[in-house]
């Protein structure tokens, strides 16, 4: 679409294989890991596509980021957390949505986004301290400052915690940004077109009646971002 | 856990298969169709799992439920939207992000959320009237109001269009919902424990520079929602 910049497309190196090639709209897909990153760094939840006995499924997660790996926790647990580690093929997808687009004609009307698909295998996080890193990735992603004012897991609680790491085994991305596009006929027509914006947006935090401390200032900011 | 109402819990009828009871956390399980529906009907876009040769993926797209169906539309297209559509377990899933639950020990920390899965099969939709009517769905779900004044799509774009029904054979919904819950040991800690609420909030429009109509109404009253 005419609305992706020529400058989001990737600009060197590593060819996608057929699994992470873009098949409609190619140009909005993008393969650099520097701008897939960019997307993985700027959300803290996405969806883990796996199959169990032919099934599929997509489920939410929480994830960070530790350079070529994700650790993934949340609501993937128990009986599916065992059978998805290993040599299984997984894919991660995280999408952020940036805004409606609406053209003139309801065929253009389309959404700006950004998502990124990674595919890889996971292992589960077993070591103490490496788990221990993930918790604290993970809590100071999602909210920087946090982890160094929450109380830190004891040993039980990271006994009991289920992290998975995914190693980034191949990754793309695609974006689409901009305003509508219609075609030339439809410009004239006396029809609101634009975009509106959305956003995931913090509200004002709402204390715990039994808070002994007031919002901190990471929490504020928070709510800026 | 225990901020799960009770009231949230299934009232009546069809047990779970296997393929969707809530593994973790059953008390978060939510097998009402009303209470699926209600989850869906919030959302606009979710993630289609399906696995071709052996490699699952996640895919983001639109949609909107007509019925037991749900007309989806989107990135998964051209080569992939010919092989899940038939005889093909398909999974898509919804997530509304309602807030971070920061309680005071790291551990407890969690996400205030509302999931949708639904596993079912898929066709094209390819008669033109259904498409249509699935167009029109769509945009006025998006955006209510805005398929009486756009232009309708035209033959061509009929064609163009590519819309996959997946009949709504099995769901089921997750829910998180209130404050943190810490432990009773943690309660006296001088942190701040509370909930960051957070919504997919739209922004102020962006006309196109070359609009020949003001923001409607319908337009405006999407931004409060």
């Amino acid at each position: 679409m005419a609305a992706t910049k020529a400058s989001e497309r990737p600009r060197r190196g590593s060819a996608p294989s057929a699994r992470t090639r873009v098949a409609r709209h190619p140009e909005r897909g993008l393969y650099e890991r520097e701008q897939v990153d960019a997307i993985l760094d700027a959300g803290f939840y996405g969806h883990l596509a796996f199959a169990l006995d032919g099934q599929p499924y997509a489920m939410p997660m929480l994830y960070v980021r530790d350079g070529d790996e994700l650790f993934l926790h949340g609501s993937v647990k128990g009986r599916f957390a065992r059978e998805i580690v290993g040599d299984v093929p997984l894919c991660f997808t995280v999408t952020l949505i940036d805004g409606l687009v609406l053209a003139r004609s309801a065929f253009n009307h389309s959404v700006n986004y950004r998502s990124a698909v990674v595919l890889g295998r996971a292992h589960a996080v077993t070591d103490r301290a490496r788990k221990l890193r993930a918790m604290d990735l993970l809590v100071d992603h999602i909210i920087p400052g946090r982890t160094s004012d929450a109380r830190q897991a004891d040993a039980g609680e990271l006994k009991a915690t289920e992290i998975i790491a995914l190693e980034i085994e191949e990754a793309s991305a695609k974006v689409r940004s901009g305003g509508p596009v219609d075609k030339r006929k439809d410009m004239q027509m006396p029809i609101w077109a634009g975009v509106l914006p959305l956003a995931l947006v913090a509200g004002e935090p709402v204390s715990d009646e039994q808070a002994r401390a007031p919002v901190p200032e990471y929490v504020k900011r928070r709510l800026r971002a």
